[in-house]
């Protein structure tokens, strides 16, 4: 239930966080909040919010303290509301409150094997079982989790994050504030390879990875380094876990991508693209700004309009599938035959 | 071959199998099984077993000591066979004498870090270069692996084994006899956004992970925190390798899932579901009990009724594919055309 | 752009590279080449390359020292070249030079735990935080990176490199010269299971992993051992991140697999197979050598003839293809509709 955080703060009240978030007040403003949760499950000394609209039904029940939701969904509630144009984003700024990260510790662990050539900040924190190569850098307020390995030539920039078991491989830059999840794998050599009479031969991968500032990378997400140029993620690049990234891709600011989604190398994809979960997008094409490519779809060839994207067909039950999917072998025939049919299109009907 | 165990027991006699097992003993009950084998390629001292009828075939000529197999597959079979209604579980059960686990060694390794507020059970086994958090509690008889992280606040009941470089990140709680394979994230912050003004503000993630008892977590697995409540694993869910379970998901009981499967954010999956290899559930979903998912579908509904469900199309050869994958482009265009022709649907053909 | 390499020699001549590499050399003889670029970022002492057509057009404005090219390509260029048959494969034996692997520093880091039985060759370098098991074996040459676990009876031949926090988990056995990256789990039990009285029951998994020479295996990859026998891959495979390779899987020599592939349990492939992205092959399957399967195709039927393979349907913008999608419901029907006009296919006209 999220209810055992020792680190809590004693609580506020809702006209406090009213003030501090500039957010209207309804009701109750000496109402006293000491954590969040869901509508249905709040005491009554617990925040929620209201933004989905089929959670509606759950208002009149909950038991919160407070509730966050837009003006016009407060038009009847008799608790305590707090007026936000969006109250998800009034939510989770709120949440934060009740969530503060652990106090930084800096200082390198006694058990952390440090090359004599890093420069690791005084104010940065080095845990246990940590690998640090040989020119790296760690800048102030970053933490390294328990058993890191940060390469030759890698840079941590300031207030990094990387929580346990995080690998910078090799020439991996991160900017300031990415925050790293436990296993992802950031510099590993790209996929890439010639066939030379009859034997694969390994194509030297000499690039770095690049990540903007504020980006948030995912557990067991790996990104490769470049061939010869860099892989780069601007700024603000969300990833959600296992999802990989092949080399010299580009990413624009802003974007963020759903789980186990993969992306194959040299692609390129703008700024504000939300690519859903375990979509593929292959290699050498490029991606406009503001694209959305749903869950599981497969991008073949370049977008150059913004907008929704998909492929795949729905779910059916197996037996209705087999007997469709059975025709999509002889889709072009049967296309052919209606075409022999001799009718044209009456697109105005339907 | 899997025959270089070197802490193989001696072996037992058919008669003792029999006896053990409660298995129906046909020819002799002197053959000394001491290990398994497939039927093809086992020596005159394993144990082998037929259960698919495809290898119905590899019966007669097989060295095998003994075979498991059910009554009707024994006739005219000429050597000796441990009859079972269902010989695969059978054979699993008797394999695992052969399979014996490592022997507990208690005591926790003097280079593992262990907060001082932890709690380690005397019984317990911890590996070298573990990391064991604040408040973390470990049960009897419960071994961590090398490499593995156990960030503040988990609790790891009696009896699991974490194999080697598992991370449980925070507020994770496994149930007794839970087996978690290499590389696998529990706990980690579920993907949490808003957007605010142009930039991603993180949705605090405060939830933990609740595995229930004899669940078994696969390599390079993760398993997302809650973002308010908990992510939750019924009993005896399997989880095969490189699966994604987003925060707030719950499964039930007994289900288990294929390698690279998918689940996102609070979707919720029923009890003894079987979800193929690479499938996708969307968000917020229902899937109620019993329900079989073929690999590579997605499912994007909520699922009311027990069966098998599919999405997809027949692999083919890439120019065949082409051609029809072109027409799926105009299959609207085409069914208005048929439409067009004015025939009514004459079902009772075919 | 991956130039901050100080381990760089100081560079050679085009006549030098030409010799070297058996290369028709055309231009300045005398041209130094200090590293390796792209056409569009070459500085004046770098080398670059054209393979692909569509690169034609950055030749003339590029400043690299010496560009590696077909000798058609070379018509009309003013610049030095070196003319190859396959300049891809030309280039990455050049790049080499540019790219020479760490010195080897033989021997055990002080922190490494290594178990009495284990036998590391005095010529092997064992890195901080490693544990290495009862009668493993390291031979000469190999790197076991920071982090890694190799478990009990597992064997590294000769000049293995498992980068950094590889896992071996148990009777694995690596051939000559294998590269692992950060995150693979290699030998974690196979996904056996049978459903007992309503609980499953484990399925003891007892086999190893054999990987042939010269294999490669991506970041966070994952390759079970196999159930009785062994999971095998032959000489020269070629695997990327984040690949699954179940239990009992054999993959023959030289075939390649993109990131994402998935092969279930007891699939076996042939030699010079390349598997896209997110592909997926079904168990028990047999694909025969030099089948390429294209990015995120299923893999539901043995395949017996060389050749190309797919599955799925094109992207579309999200409104067209949900029109087109609700007709893949009504596919069968639609079929029979059109069958039931009574007019045969007429294949000649399109």
């Amino acid at each position: 239930m999220g209810t055992g955080n020792r680190d809590l703060p004693a609580g506020f009240t809702a006209a406090e966080l009213a003030h501090r978030f500039a957010l209207q007040l309804k009701g109750d403003g000496a109402a006293v909040v000491a954590g969040v949760a869901t509508l249905a499950n709040a005491g009554p000394d617990r925040l929620s919010f209201l933004s989905n609209p089929r959670y509606r039904a759950q208002l009149a029940d909950s038991q919160a303290a407070a509730v966050v939701m837009r003006a016009q969904d407060s038009e009847g509630y008799a608790g305590t509301a707090l007026l936000a144009a969006d109250p998800y984003v009034a939510f989770a700024k709120i949440a934060a409150l009740f969530d503060p990260p652990p106090p930084l510790r800096p200082g390198v662990h006694a058990s952390a094997v440090v090359d004599p050539s890093a420069r690791v900040d005084p104010q940065a924190q080095v845990d246990a079982f940590c690998s640090i190569g040989a020119r790296a850098q760690i800048g102030a307020g970053a933490v390294i989790g328990p058993g890191c390995v940060i390469g030759d030539d890698c840079e941590v920039g300031e207030g990094c994050v990387l929580v346990a078991r995080v690998t910078l491989v090799r020439r991996v830059r991160l900017g300031r504030r990415v925050l790293v999840h436990p296993g992802a794998v950031l510099g590993a050599d790209g996929f890439g390879l010639a066939m030379d009479a009859g034997h694969w031969i390994k194509v030297p991968q000499q690039g770095g990875v690049v990540i903007g500032d504020d980006c948030e990378i995912g557990a067991n997400t790996t990104i490769d380094r470049g061939a010869i140029e860099d892989t780069v993620l601007g700024e603000d690049v969300r990833l959600d876990n296992q999802i990989q990234i092949g080399h010299n891709v580009r990413i624009g600011a802003h974007t963020a991508m759903a789980g186990c989604a993969a992306v194959a190398g040299s692609a390129t994809i703008g700024s504000y693209c939300l690519v859903g979960g375990a979509a593929g997008i292959l290699g050498h094409l490029e991606v406009c700004d503001r694209v959305m490519i749903t869950a599981m779809s497969l991008v073949t060839h370049s977008i150059r309009e913004p907008g929704e994207y998909s492929s795949g067909t729905p779910l059916m039950a197996n037996r209705e599938w087999r007997r469709n999917a059975a025709r999509f072998r002889q889709l072009d025939t049967l296309a052919r035959r209606v075409n022999a049919l001799g009718k044209t299109p009456r697109d105005e009907e339907d």
